[in-house]
């Protein structure tokens, strides 16, 4: 993949490259069934000495025809090496389990202590961040995979308050949020989990436990090596970048399988959409209101009436801004650096986006602390620029709203 | 849920009866898996006259404990009738199938060619409400069941031109939106099917085909013996009533069936959401900027500041709306009466709520035309009753926008 | 498949009227996919008044293009009646519950208790057919699917000691065999459900419950009016018949539905396979050990070698006999007339074979105890008329076997 | 079990560091739900220094509580190397595939045409072992997985004239037989997919492809490095072992996961069953003969009365075999010494039971052809044992049966 031989991804325009790029590999298309599928990014070479079992061999992509995550990044692919192969499918694998549980019927109790009873019952805004029961469950899921695969070293999650040291020998740092959203379980709207992935600092092998773990966890965004997320919403999507393109791929319930149905995504450069709650309009700076307006009204650069769209479930606001182009924010310090915005900035940047915090590029910002916020910015390369333009987007004002 | 514990809402006939009806159920709950499950309504009275056979069909209780859809409607529970329980099949059926094909990654090719191209494309705004490939193959899969069903004589579908005569002793007329939103399936942003049933006018049955189709699809929504919808997305919901309270039900991938998760359920009388396409602001007219301004600082009969949502797939926004409460609206010209704000209005209603067009209730609306498009507020009782009363909050300038 | 192409077959009153019937309809074939399926049976005569919803209602008969077994049992199919329709829907939805469940890991262990532990634990031969935990289960499942239906007046199951009164109104009463072959289970060797249905015997409404719910469930094999089995093996098959030719349906898990895969199933006057416990020729009586060697060599009247086949599942034994001819016995006195016997029996006579036991018509035969046992012998006609010319087939010496 | 309880038995090498093994692990048991199931086999060691995600983690185990295929053999469990467990998943996956595409009933009308049709149309005898459609579309799918898991350099299918090279690379030689028992499919009878892993022949790189492709796939049983099969019936079981037990794994449709179920699988040194096709008493040899009417008659060593069971689908009678004990076998010359009796045999040999052909161990065999066909014995090993005591039972005859 052309991708993997030029790391120097030189930002501006992010789609004049994909003119040559030899992806995305054209879809088979099926006439009778009306159905498209993507073949795997490239074979393995080989050489079959049986012109039968050639046949066999092209009758069988025939059969085959698509490609699957695990063959995607393995060795006839993007060739991620066998560590993080074996990660992948432990994160795929957990992320499976969470998706059963979330569409259950058996479920749904579960999650309805769980829900927006701020709504009604006026707690308290402390108590709105509190982890929700299916949350915990869905970070203990992860936990078991991520241990399982004997990959991980240190695994910190939005739902914990320090990282947990899994594995000394494990190659790899997983930073997560386990069940984004989940407030929007009652009501069955989507969800995701977002995941980070770090190399192991190895100089830090013999800095005691707890430290070597805070610190392996605040490495800076730009130091990611895999980045992604799984949405659960009417289709199972898990999108994922490895420093080569944002590639998404989706759940194949007959077989429990991610076959890519998105490959190497770009995100429109303008889109015609802003995602916020614009029910903060007036806790909002001059400057995001001006932006606002002005879109709203075909008065931006791009001359067009931008609409509306706010689902308030974070991966699924982002999987259509990458999707359809425009900007996902939340402009108040709310939103976590390590755990939402540099692996969501990460795949933005890889689809040729931008992810920012309203002045600065997210990956250059360094972490501090485990559990840092601020004001998020992802989509379109041209609206963000655009949107950073007016200088004051980030909301000040964070009264803890109820819902 | 704490609506569940506040029956006070006193709303006008259709829900009389319900005060002393059996329902709500007490779900089960088992400790060890931390799952709740609801029984079937009731029991129907049997005498078992053999001991060991009682002791079977209690542990058998034990064993199933939880009511599906059919059983649900069928004699032992709401008992609507033979030829409503196999209509009410056909329907689920159909709509399973949609769910496995919006979920599918052999059909996200599919939908890619009916996406939101006008947001990069500049496609004329025109195009917007055609058909889109999904759609009509929705469409297909429900005309195939419910003219399978034998229960139906004429079918009105928001795809179709005109009504579709199928059976000239089908007891039922049925009207739908067969895939509500289906603009979002590339996002896989939750998309879903709305329906309404309506017994066939027998006084009609000597008209010509045509003239009976129509008219028959045009009762007014006071007629309406059934409405429901089915939501695809993270869980696959049909939520549907009978004239006796509105239930949901979530279907269980393992055996296919739709299973009670929502008994009964009351629309809280006051939410603290709303939705609409807030970037339509300067479109509105003086009346619903003045209640949305309004309820966004907390300034409203409920003193909360109100929070924005906005999927912009009408039966995904309607859902969140019944179980959080809230308004979820256009305020413009758009949605049709006949497929979709009566069949909602139903349900809203039966659940407590109120669907209304700014002005008028509106199942009180006598449709006129079969694609007739109204506004449409959907809802909390108490917070349609204030927003109604801003007098001026249908939004005159519809000028068909892009996206 | 050749029989289709044999209806020679000339068989006394029960098909005769299957001659005129207008299956089996041509299978459709998608050459890209290399699939065939099968059309509803018949379509509803409808009159659509309008050219595109015409066009519509041939591509969706594209994008169906298969019969589920609720539309080919429905109005526009067979048209049974709403009644058993309903009835119908409830057992299959029993089945895949029971099928979910044989699959499950989770299950493993329960059955692990189960096994087949005589073999080695010498336990005595009348803890056999003792019943298992998972027969109890789906004995369980059945149960409360019968009595929600509102359909069934009295279900005799083989794993209850008498009969259970559900439902005075009910119209018709069930027999079954909730879970055959369960002993088979820890080895995930094919199991299945067999049931029969008779109408209720209105003359008996007076009578005391456990008389009349005895007396019903006593009917002969004739007057059954529907009858069936669901096979759990690598596929879910359910099979049945309506008095109208025998017709299987494979169960889609992408929708939780079965399909039409099989219509109108001939057995073939001959097969080349015969099924029996072979371990137990120095029991046989002489006859069946003459005409067991003889078809072993190639002597008999169809001048094959027949080959042994025995999997000691009579589900699975049974269903590979319909579809590739030969005979599936028991020569002892073990298996159930009322549960399994009839129907099968019936099964097999609509599909142009024969149920006997050896000596009699297993129909002609009338039940006098709800357990009674006896010999049986199924599947090709002339197979099993010329077994049953070698007089003594019937095992005398039934002396408990272990395993 | 009874036999894990029993772990007298005394089986050379091969299992001897077994006794150390800390398998198998307690199974938990839900007294709820009454379901039992196995944790993972050890607990990677970690030190985690926050009481509250210990909690977690133990929480976690709770909500998971079972070892997952990929868990069991990964760096937590057996440990079998990332080459191998990348292997696995590719071979699983490609079994799942198999296995959703048997199960499917659109599939049924591809595996009519490959149907039994022998028995009726009299078919030559050559014909029966042709490749049939969906064990072709099994081998395609096969070996796509394994070209995409870049770790196979030579795969050798028994639908395959000769070898395939894959990958100059690849660390293992893979041996297969993709759809055993395809003939049975029609039917719905369990089907399997059989597999051997060898080290490839590093000694052999320079040789001509052709030349190094046959001699890897000819290595001796001996040299196995991990062999295993899936069984497609009511449940999809994956069996394997790696050198250090037999272990049975069940699919999970709602994950698409393969979850332990059966740890450290012992054959019972006794069985009371025999399978074998009966029908074929007339050509066996005098010892076999003697051999099955003796324990017919329980008159062997064992004094039980051996009961019969013949599937004719080899990998459900050896899964059976596996679990219950007795003899598996095929006395005539027609099993595959590579594909079929080396893996079942490595596979029995690693439970404590035996591969034999009538006189001598499979596993001491040098493979001199690749399709080369033997006489098949396998089960308990003191049954097997008994049974080579008879000397003669090779069946010589082999006429090439019809069915």
């Amino acid at each position: 993949m052309q991708q993997l031989l030029s790391p120097t991804i030189s930002y501006p325009s992010p789609l004049l490259h994909l003119t040559s790029h030899p992806f995305p590999p054209k879809p088979h298309f099926c006439p009778t069934h009306r159905l498209s599928f993507y073949p795997p990014p490239k074979m393995a070479s080989f050489s079959g000495f049986l012109a039968k079992s050639q046949m066999g061999m092209t009758a069988g992509d025939g059969a085959n025809g698509f490609s699957s995550l695990m063959d995607y990044v393995g060795k006839g692919g993007l060739d991620v090496g066998d560590d993080l192969l074996v990660l992948l499918y432990h994160i795929q694998f957990a992320c499976k389990r969470i998706a059963a549980l979330v569409a259950s019927p058996f479920n749904s109790a579960l999650g309805k202590h769980s829900a927006l009873t701020g709504a009604t019952s006026g707690a308290a805004a402390s108590d709105r961040d509190k982890p929700k029961p299916l949350d915990i469950v869905a970070n203990e899921i992860i936990l078991s995979s991520l241990r399982n695969s004997g990959k991980v070293s240190v695994m910190a999650s939005e739902e914990d308050d320090a990282p947990i040291w899994i594995n000394d020998d494990g190659p790899f740092v997983v930073v997560l949020d386990p069940l984004d959203g989940s407030r929007n379980i009652d009501a069955s709207i989507p969800t995701g989990t977002i995941f980070g992935v770090y190399n192991r600092l190895t100089e830090l092998d013999n800095q005691p436990t707890e430290e070597k773990a805070l610190l392996n966890s605040l490495q800076s965004g730009r130091k990611l090596v895999a980045a992604g997320y799984v949405l659960y919403s009417s289709a199972t999507i898990l999108c994922a970048s490895f420093g080569s393109g944002t590639h998404a791929f989706t759940l194949d319930h007959s077989t429990g399988d991610f076959i890519l149905t998105h490959p190497s995504i770009r995100i429109p450069p303008r889109g015609q959409i802003y995602s916020v709650n614009d029910a903060r309009y007036f806790d909002w700076p001059e400057g995001l209101r001006q932006y606002i307006d002005t879109v709203r009204q075909g008065k931006g650069k791009f001359p067009k009436k931008y609409s509306a769209r706010y689902i308030c479930s974070l991966v699924a606001d982002f999987h259509r801004t990458v999707l359809y182009g425009g900007i996902a924010m939340n402009p108040r310090d709310h939103l976590r650096l390590v755990y939402e915005a540099n692996p969501l900035s990460y795949l933005a940047e890889q689809a040729g986006g931008k992810g920012s915090d309203g002045k600065s590029r997210i990956l250059s910002i360094q972490p501090v602390k485990l559990h840092q916020r601020l004001p998020l910015f992802l989509g379109s390369l041209e609206d963000i620029v655009e949107l950073e333009s007016y200088g004051d987007v980030q909301q000040k004002v964070n009264p803890g709203y109820e819902v």
